[in-house]
């Protein structure tokens, strides 16, 4: 028995802004019958996480792509893996049967075969929409928790600022922030996602950084005592002026540069004697470092959830075909939350 | 009863690099005769530290001279704190006898009136010269092992990069990493220098950065296996190369920066893909924050010390006269190893 698996590649590496031309949607034929001594799992995908990180596999060349297995380079033409949710069409290992559920790496298509020793696991929605273990869940939501707690190591109190506080990442970091008592401001790119922080999600202040002429003196605003803890999203300028701001002992967890992905000529040059003078900590981490405290953050995130104390903000298309322009829209912050695509429904 | 005081001052605040004619040598007339109720100790200098961090207080601003009471602003006109050695002349304050031996807050001068409760302790020579208690016992000692053993939680076997190695805190730093059985490898400005860390001093590797072209390359050779561990004295390029040479969970331990004290424009921009990707952690410190360590370093230094296996290297000049040019050669890259000033005889 056979299938078309639809899938998203590109035609070449993408050294810049990513666009629509440099994607394709392939179609391949997929046997639905695995050899008798084969180790494989044969998946249809339902939810897909997309990810800014993606960005810097498909380029011709990234220091990030040595760095750990899943952010080794994307072949052109090849499917691309990424985290999502899905169903077992056909195991032949025993720990999956045929209709589980599973979360784990699959691939911006429709169908996924997952090698032995690839990561997927069961998954018990705890009843949650499926899309929520690709998000809130998934690694965003790990990065979130273990770069804040663990990271930054935030106290009660803490001043608390978050770039792009709106995303996936951000918007649950600075959940997590008042969910510690601490004093949180987050900055976006829209007076749409300013309001969903104040008002739906409960930061002490945000402000949209496209209306700052200067990045230094809007945080003084916004900080008249200062930043404790920076969760840097964005990277360049905005690093520069959390830095100036930052008291002594701050720590900086930098979890993504996204404005640094598409022009790497916007680096970041923070003021070194605030580094120093002020014993500035400069961390970056990746949420598979987290693994240690992923049954904590699991527990407690799911207490928060049903207790309506955190709010799964998710930004949700539909198909394969829509995958490109959903992570092209990832740099021009078209999502609000985090970006998913639904490949099928469950 | 009176002397004359010597001392050096400013003329006016400095914003580049030092010179001869940014400085002045006053002589004032100093009583010797106390207050009854005064809880002041006059001591007569007999050496004084120079050290590069100096110039960023004697700035017209600096974000340094906020964060903490030792970096604060220098005044054009009046006499300059140090760290230095002396000897008491008249006391009120029932722990400090005439004739005995301390260290702590002196002056860029012949004389030091010091007020209570600031930094002053009887010193025990333990068998050393005086000039130690400046240098290897003294706050580029502490800075040293604080910020090599407490920021950089080095492990026997990790490969070691310090820069401006033959400086007053790098030329420890390489020792005490080599004492540790890290493999090491300095950079410092002369071929003299490089002989010296490699001859004298043990390093497993050093390089004049002077004839180097391309930093990155130069420590990618010194480097095949990657750097686990940068202190960093000197910022700008050399940070940036160090990050781009880094292994998986580097650390860098932010000492100073000293091609960034003279020109702003030098600032790194360290590749944030590194950071994140390879987990990086940047940190900046002051000596002062290893007090709690203070016990450690010395009982280990004193021992390393008598039984050779650590050298104190220093670069002594002469006479309150000589304390400008002194201060000025540090960023032109003239001394070797720890800066002192003899100000009188014992």
């Amino acid at each position: 028995m056979e299938v078309n698996n639809k899938y998203v590649a590109i035609k070449s590496n993408i050294n810049g802004a990513p666009q629509e031309s440099h994607f394709e949607i392939k179609v391949e034929n997929l046997s639905l019958i695995l050899e008798p001594d084969s180790k494989e799992v044969i998946i249809k995908n339902l939810f897909v996480s997309i990810d800014p990180y993606q960005l810097n596999r498909m380029k011709s060349e990234s220091s990030s792509q040595a760095a750990i297995s899943y952010a080794s380079a994307i072949t052109p033409g090849e499917a691309i893996d990424t985290y999502g949710v899905g169903r077992v069409l056909v195991s032949h290992q025993p720990e999956f049967k045929k209709d589980d559920l599973v979360a784990g790496l699959l691939t911006w298509g429709e169908y996924t075969v997952v090698k032995e020793g690839s990561l997927l696991n069961k998954l018990d929605p705890l009843g949650f929409p499926l899309s929520n273990h690709v998000g809130v869940f998934g690694f965003s939501g790990l990065a979130a928790y273990g770069g804040f707690f663990e990271v930054c190591k935030p106290k009660p109190g803490d001043k608390v600022f978050v770039s792009a506080a709106s995303g996936s990442i951000g918007n649950l970091v600075g959940q997590y922030a008042k969910l510690l008592r601490c004093y949180v401001v987050g900055s976006a790119g829209s007076q749409e996602k300013v309001k969903l922080l104040k008002e739906t999600l409960g930061f002490d202040d945000a402000f949209n950084y496209k209306e700052e002429t200067d990045l230094k003196s809007a945080l003084k605003r916004c900080f008249p005592q200062g930043i404790d803890v920076y969760f840097d999203n964005v990277g360049g300028k905005m690093l520069e002026a959390a830095v100036a701001n930052m008291n002594l002992f701050g720590r900086v967890a930098i979890c993504g540069v996204i404005s640094e992905y598409t022009n790497a000529s916007t680096r970041a040059a923070p003021e070194m004697l605030d580094i120093v003078y002020k014993r500035i900590t400069i961390q970056g981490f990746l949420a598979a470092d987290f693994m240690k405290v992923y049954a904590d953050f699991l527990s407690k995130t799911v207490e928060y959830l049903q207790d309506g104390k955190l709010k799964a903000i998710e930004d949700v298309s539909d198909g394969v075909e829509s995958i490109p322009s959903a992570f092209i829209g990832l740099f021009n912050g078209d999502n609000i939350g985090k970006k998913i695509v639904k490949v099928a429904d469950e």
